[in-house]
């Protein structure tokens, strides 16, 4: 099937004669005539004013245009659906599409525009040049939506729309992840109270009680006994020691890396001690919440491959020790089913679209610093089939290359199979000039000169950092081209010299891109370099081994992907590491969490920081997920609300039931 | 439009013709057939069979059957809907229907079946004697689903299906309110870190920033301003003395009512000690998590009556003091809109079906004990509309007519503007045994056979309860009937008892009912009770007046319907009151935060107990939601996980996606 896509031609023509018809009826008093276009262009040029002068087309039509049949989608409203998974069994024998991975330079704390690059490179592939294409996009979290950086649906002429459901509840994966996660954590202090204020016997009788006369144990205790080697089936059976051994996890308090979380900036949750009512008799101990999209059920729902892979994850996740040193899992909690029931919906993806027509899957979650980031296995592979072989499926690395394109590589691809055919590398002039030595970049704070006026000497001098994620990209044999995000303040020579510098460090290709302000016209040269990167040779290959030991496999990304000279592991870290590789998990890949904002573990290192040694605090286990996850520095995995939060600016009109102040 | 139903006859004949087959089948060997044939039954009669062995129709199919326009739906999959607003307006020269309460005696933690009688009722009307009815149900909690209690969508051939819908996400309603009560809830700290680490000056920056060369106020920073009675509007002209007035709200933090909430079940979280990281400077305190449902936003939910109206109740919220003694709002932290964009979609109602094909509102939330537990306001009036002038709309209060029927009338009632028609009383044979001094009853633990076997004296004893029960429906001028929800083992004898006894206490009618095994058609003498009694004069009259002081109203509630002697106002009670009757709060009505398991304070207190004073250990209020919200004893307000939790049963077969366990 050939998708469909409509230009914007019309829209921009509609607002445009808007604004000059405003312009003439305010004419009259001339001094307010500039003041009141400008109100005009920033009232019109918001990306919610733009996302609402597109009506989207009734997703049942668009997921009819892509080829799913009726009983493959499950509507949400008029803009949004879950597509089932059972598509992927009917399309298993359709070849894939070309697989293209956006990722980026060390970006400003602005951002650099990653996500309006991707849409704008989807809308120009499918509404311009009539090449099937998708994009896959990660669910933004409701903590920075309504905290620092705000949406994720891109911007301008190249937005996910409507974008306010985009960014508020979508289908509801994220609320599912934080129901999962917390019961799995409630599940844990619940279990170890219950151990320590109960006798073998009251807990046996509690837990394998007799119902209507008949006392039986539950699959998922069948299933505990056989882990434990008792082959025993009838509850009347077995010995005292058994008993003891089948009831009690023992859980040693001191190791539980299972956080609770809430997909809300609350610092005040970072650190906590629970259990001080007196119902919990003087168990208390110190915990933390967690972002909700860095839960490790997030990065099982981005990696896994199919519902009863997502099952086997959920039950093998590692929440603590037991006083022998043994890990203990969600399934020895017996909450496997429950969290696999939880996120039954979860796992399928959400299908919308651009401002122009063309369909996106938005499935998983953000934050490649302090998790993987990307978005899923799932949505990409059914996006690859339902393309077609000249198809583009487009998806997205968080934050720069060195960690969202590095993760993608390492873990997702490994875990997928799938090989990616080109990156796309987006810089902007003013990420560069930062890297050269601008000042420094803040949310809220106005940008200094340096970023608006012409400055050829700080552009060149911050190529470095562009080189240098170029040459990350190379390391993993993919062909790279660079998408220079154009902002109206660069000037031509600032944007030739950019191209020019991206070619000569190995780039196949680098192109300006003005998608924000053009839609899909603007990305047109984006979308053809692209489609030739294509047909280039890729010798995708991973980075490391897996075989390597743990950390031989981290001084590998160091060293390689970061510049470092070294690591230096505390010794925490160093006892982390000796007890996963006891427990049999080395030869996990390592999934690091580091600063976004240097490719060093210093924020304020920009360029290409070089001589360093990485400190390696502590390192966690994600055995779900399937990765183990060292932490660089210190690194918050839960943000805070700032002086003023962007919900300030946040409304809903009760008569029209518009949302306002949603960027 | 007259709406449609199926008997159940057909599903309820295959599934007896496979037990029959199967038990032949199994013939040869005579020893197993008894064993075979009961776990067959038990496996053909589970909730979840039933449910599944009943497909429900689609659900825009349903939409049509009750009047419902297209554009008036926002379908969620196959077999739910929300409902949009829009339909008060277009239907408000349409009569209401009839409105009926469903309440019940004193429970035993077992439940007495207020929902199957509730889905047994509307199936009765509807599908057999052909009266347009509509069901308005609460959304279960996540907690007790995967907690003790399990689902709640009904049972046996009176359910809401499909019941795995119904109990995990639904909509997203209860993951809504999470995330807006815990966005109030990081603001509130993140706000007291600010103002404490920064000048007026630097807050004011921060607030009030430049943005493209202009400084202005955002529009909830312009009410803010109004408010403080700051008639500017220019940020550049305020005083050093009005910054500081704008820019603090100087939150005393010993004074914070508002609380974090999971929809989990976390004893962990009952108290707990927040800001503990280094990032909050020292700044900690003492903290709690409440169950989700408990939130006052859901209690806003239940109780509004338009988005506008929400949008008020949200910023109205109270969340603490000032070190002055006067109420901060969610309005003074600038959080309304967001707030109210969070719950936009949250506001509209579920629509699902019975297993007999009849309309059904899930809206708001249970826990009748710690809120008031009933479901929406806007459910009742939309449904009231759509049945038409000669329907019924059966509506459900939780827990006992004590907590759940008086909260109903008296704040419920009071915000709606609605009249009731008839109450719907139902009772048990095993929670009337227990109010007659027959053994305790409690969740996981075999009935005793004083509860399996007829005994027609403590059956006598107990009917004290339901007698004190209807006199408390009556109070409020409105005709009771009793619906005694029979048991495989109740004796003709002990129905016919209740009955008679119920009758003699000022019942308009009692009725057996067994829509538990036979669906609709077991609850058809119930309907024909219910319609005559709904033409009997209703002379409904609140119970007390809002103009009596916050004391008298407590004290009126605990006389007349829980039959205390006294009321005793612990200090801090006492305190709140003046501080709430002194912030102007005092003409609020009340809603009793008491234990479900007694008439009085005292769980273990069965029948009707007498002579007790009543203790109001605190007192809270929710300005939002228009209530003054008195603690009883020691009320938990976040349930624990029991040593086997629910979800031990609860799993998902990956192939097949079937939910099982989930009760």
């Amino acid at each position: 099937s050939s998708f469909s896509g409509c230009h914007l031609q019309e829209v921009v023509y509609k607002l445009n004669a808007l604004l000059i018809c405003c312009c003439f009826v305010f004419c009259r008093r001339p001094p307010k005539l500039r003041q009141i276009s400008w109100l005009l262009f920033v009232f019109f040029s918001s990306d919610i004013e733009i996302s609402r002068a597109q009506s989207p087309k009734a997703v049942d039509v668009l997921a009819k245009e892509i080829g799913l049949l009726t009983d493959e989608i499950e509507i949400y409203g008029q803009t949004k659906a879950k597509v089932r998974l059972s598509l992927l069994e009917r399309l298993k024998d359709q070849p894939d599409g070309k697989y293209v991975l956006v990722a980026g330079i060390t970006p400003t704390p602005l951002g650099e525009g990653k996500s309006t690059v991707t849409i704008g490179l989807v809308q120009a592939l499918t509404a311009h040049l009539k090449i099937n294409s998708f994009a896959c996009l990660r669910q933004p979290s409701q903590g920075p939506t309504f905290g620092v950086k705000g949406g994720a649906a891109g911007g301008g002429y190249a937005q996910v729309i409507p974008m306010e459901e985009f960014n508020l509840h979508l289908t509801g994966d994220i609320h599912a992840i934080t129901a999962a996660n917390n019961l799995l954590a409630a599940a844990i202090d619940a279990r170890i109270l219950h151990e320590n204020t109960q006798s073998d016997k009251a807990l046996y009788n509690r837990l394998v009680p007799v119902v209507k006369g008949v006392r039986g144990f539950s699959s998922i205790q069948l299933a505990r006994l056989r882990r434990l080697g008792i082959n025993k089936t009838d509850p009347e059976t077995l010995t005292e020691e058994e008993i003891s051994r089948f009831v009690r996890l023992d859980i040693d308090p001191s190791t539980i890396t299972w956080q609770r979380v809430v997909d809300t900036n609350d610092r005040f949750l970072r650190k906590i001690t629970i259990g001080q009512a007196n119902t919990e008799k003087g168990f208390v101990r110190q915990a933390q919440f967690d972002i909700a999209v860095a839960s490790e059920i997030m990065a099982i729902l981005a990696l896994t491959t199919s519902l009863e892979d997502m099952k086997e994850r959920l039950g093998k996740i590692v929440v603590a020790n037991d006083k022998k040193g043994e890990p203990v899992t969600a399934e020895d909690l017996g909450v496997t089913g429950a969290l696999a029931v939880l996120m039954k919906d979860a796992i399928k993806p959400t299908l919308m679209q651009t401002l122009e027509g063309t369909p996106v899957f938005v499935h998983a979650g953000p934050f490649a610093n302090i998790a993987h980031g990307n978005s899923s296995i799932l949505a990409d592979k059914i996006a690859l089939k339902l393309v077609g072989e000249k198809g583009f499926v487009v998806t997205e690395a968080g934050f720069g290359a060195d960690i969202g394109m590095e993760k993608f590589f390492n873990i997702k691809c490994r875990a997928s199979g799938l090989v990616p055919s080109v990156v796309v590398l987006v810089a902007t002039v003013r990420a560069l000039k930062m890297h050269g030595g601008g000042p420094s970049v803040s949310a809220g704070a106005p940008l200094k000169k340096e970023y608006t006026e012409e400055n050829l000497q700080l552009v060149a001098d911050g190529c470095c950092n562009l080189q240098k994620q170029i040459q990350i990209a190379q390391l993993f044999g993919v062909p790279v081209v660079v998408a220079l995000n154009v902002f109206k303040t660069d000037s031509p020579a600032e944007v030739d010299l950019v191209c020019k510098i991206a070619k000569q460090s190995g780039a196949f290709d680098a192109v300006p891109c003005n998608h924000w302000s053009d839609g899909g016209r603007g990305a047109v040269k984006l979308a053809q370099a692209v489609e030739k990167a294509a047909n280039q040779k890729s010798s995708f290959k991973y980075l490391y081994s897996l075989e390597l030991p743990i950390a031989e496999k981290i001084k590998t990304i160091a060293q390689k992907v970061y510049g470092a000279q070294d690591i230096e592991l505390s010794p925490a870290a160093q006892s982390q590491i000796d007890r996963y590789t006891r427990q049999g998990f080395g030869k996990l890949p390592i999934c690091m969490a580091k600063t976004h904002l240097s490719l060093s573990h210093q924020p304020e290192k920009k360029g290409v920081p070089t001589g360093f040694i990485l400190p390696i605090s502590d390192v966690r286990a994600s055995i779900g997920a399937g990765f183990i996850y060292p932490l660089v520095g210190t690194m918050s995995t839960m943000p805070g609300l700032p002086t003023r939060p962007c919900f300030y600016d946040i409304d809903l009109d009760p008569v029209t039931e518009e949302v306002k102040g949603l960027f």
